[in-house]
């Protein structure tokens, strides 16, 4: 029978009749003839819960420990799924990562999945069940201990394995009906869009549109897996929701197809380090090593020697950053002056297809926010975006002028 | 070094700050130079909220799924309170009961500890890990997936693991400073012993007294566990709470040792069973392949070949009961005329180990309840044990005048 994988995030099993609710989605999808497979997250506010119950008993927490607790709250979800499915008749049960075993690196808290082996689950399907509910975020490590992907891990694991099952199709259900060409909650005008590119896709997840995980993306891009982001809440149809595809679908040709916007963006400088071959690998080795998340990077024109380093991380790495900085400087192995962090920065990005063709855009957006009166504190564009960095409290203004600047509220 | 197991139950560890006091008190014995194992519960009310939403979302439940989803109340805690050693620089790590592994049978909800390897916690001690906290009440099933021990399952994990790893002593953590005569909060005259004897203890466990599951205490006679139980709230002292130990070290001569109760009893009677050998295996055979834990069983005398068959068995499996009589009948294995159920009852019992030399505790017990004018439902008496079934709403009046009766109040 054809594989289905249903990936519903915190918010669409966050109490027992939302459970219910989605459960029968996937009877519908079982009744049409697929044998599914579930994704589920943790009950909204579940995995916030622990995270935060592991952040007061250590700041600087063992992350292979934070994993062991922070993954619990799938496992929950999954169990209830799997009873509520049953309890319709449906035939199912449940599978927590180990018992997969959902293979992962070892950078805990970070994880990347390896190999999905799929016999254990093909097995129960050939016996008649119908219906695997399986933990998402989480795997095991080569040492046999529990690993997290990161926040929003669970889009991951449902691409990973609609791509291991062949599956037809990965719907991820979540709280949005689709994908925007900005935030709703922040520009009233942003609306829905029917297709959109795995690149521009990528770009968006990457810069905090939060629909989807970023690598979710790319491992669809990679394996070509179908994917379909739609509400839990609404309609159940076949067209319903964004898809995301190969660019080639896509009909409009506009510049711009989204504005995104990151608002935990922290702005880090390193005053006047010494400049030589090699000091950008001896800055963001113990970076990557803490498991510092750096976005833009931006150096000076050095002077007499020395340089001035930029670069962005989340805010909540911060502290992280700061501590691998300093003992890097204590070994001896860098040299700056001075850490200056401004945790109050926002990032704004317009991302587009279209942008490879059409020239201009850049000069809009810098004009678009000049006019509004916003400084642009850092600067950096790839071929299918332009990013910014400024102040975090003229976010919401800059993302509605670029929306109706590049006119996006139009079809 | 020698090996101390140390087990903390729910209200032990119920917030993080009574995590960071526990784990002081397992400092204090890594700086006495024992290796510890800590077995950690569910932080208090966790494991209720998951039984809760099982029960809600599937009355008859799949016990599989109701494993894997209860059983994540203790990973919880066990990996934040590897946290919090950690925060105090002992080295500690956690395990799940899959990671050990804890071998259990496959029979889910009420599973046995089949074998603990020592292996890979001891090859961390070697490496000086000083600490080992596992998740209690949790293991492995031949077939993989998770099992748990039942409700205060902990405690045989810990007796198991001090089994496994000679542990010098086996120190229950709890809410209550040792075990007492009866329950404080039933008669404010009840007393803690010093000691008790296994057998007393295994007794007082398998009638309600709460202090520590029937089978732990089993496992540590079987094995000679020095056991303690005492409160994770006082003093830490070596001589602190009660020892469970063997009879011989007891010095006490009295007929009764304590009073134990258990609120949540039902009486089921099948009425006119038709009576021939055989009959009693073919009624209790299918209760036990649905889980339901028969206590009491009392036959009335046969007339014309049809017999009453009374038995006890916990409020909370009487629905589970009173289907697998229903489809027992159904098949033609056993006829009945009528099944009852009487939810409103509760048990108490008289325990001591100098019953075995002392006459005359029957009849001081039943002239006692007749005195207060308590009717008698059921009667079963064992070597050191004399049990009744009575209405609940006298049980509290039961268990005080028993008390009295019996002089417990007297060191």
């Amino acid at each position: 029978m054809p594989v289905l994988v249903m990936k519903f995030g915190g918010t669409s099993v966050a109490t027992l009749d939302r459970i219910r609710r989605v459960a029968k989605r996937v009877g519908v999808e079982v009744a049409k003839g697929y044998d599914v497979i579930v994704i589920v997250s943790a009950m909204s506010g579940e995995t916030n819960k622990l995270v935060g119950f592991v952040n007061e008993t250590s700041p600087l927490f063992d992350a292979r420990e934070y994993d062991a607790v922070v993954s619990s709250g799938e496992n929950v979800t999954a169990g209830l799924m799997a009873l509520t499915l049953q309890e319709m008749d449906v035939p199912a049960r449940s599978w927590q990562g180990w018992q997969v075993p959902v293979r992962t690196t070892s950078a805990h808290s970070a994880a990347r999945i390896e190999e999905i082996p799929t016999e254990n689950i093909n097995a129960k399907f050939a016996e008649g069940m119908r219906v695997a509910v399986v933990a998402g975020f989480q795997g095991l490590s080569h040492e046999g201990r529990i690993t997290t992907l990161g926040r929003g891990g669970s889009d991951t694991t449902a691409v990973a394995f609609a791509a291991a099952f062949g599956a037809e199709r990965c719907d991820i259900y979540t709280d949005v009906d689709g994908v925007y060409t900005t935030d709703p909650r922040v520009s009233p005008k942003a609306r829905k869009l029917e297709k959109i590119a795995f690149e521009e896709m990528l770009e968006l997840a990457s810069l905090g549109a939060k629909v989807l995980q970023t690598r979710s993306v790319e491992l669809a891009m990679r394996y070509n897996v179908k994917l379909r982001v739609l509400s839990s809440f609404g309609e159940q149809s076949d067209d319903a929701g964004t898809l995301v595809c190969d660019e080639e679908e896509i009909m409009e040709n506009r510049p711009v197809s989204g504005i995104a916007f990151s608002r935990d963006e922290a702005k880090m400088t390193l005053v006047s380090v010494a400049d030589r071959p090699g000091i950008a690998a001896a800055i963001f080795g113990p970076l990557s090593d803490a498991g510092v998340n750096v976005d833009m990077i931006i150096q000076n024109i050095a002077e007499e020697g020395r340089t001035d380093m930029t670069f962005s991380c989340p805010t909540d790495q911060v502290l992280r950053a700061e501590k691998a900085l300093t003992e890097a400087k204590t070994r001896g192995e860098i040299n700056f002056n001075e850490l200056i962090a401004d945790k109050d920065t926002a990032k704004i990005s317009a991302v587009g297809i279209g942008m490879r063709s059409q020239s201009g855009v850049a000069a809009k957006m810098f004009k678009t926010l000049s006019n509004e009166g916003i400084n642009i504190k850092v600067i950096a564009t790839s071929e299918i975006k332009i990013s910014v960095l400024i102040d975090r409290k003229y976010m919401e203004l800059a993302v509605q002028a670029l929306h109706d600047a590049f006119e996006l509220e139009k079809a």
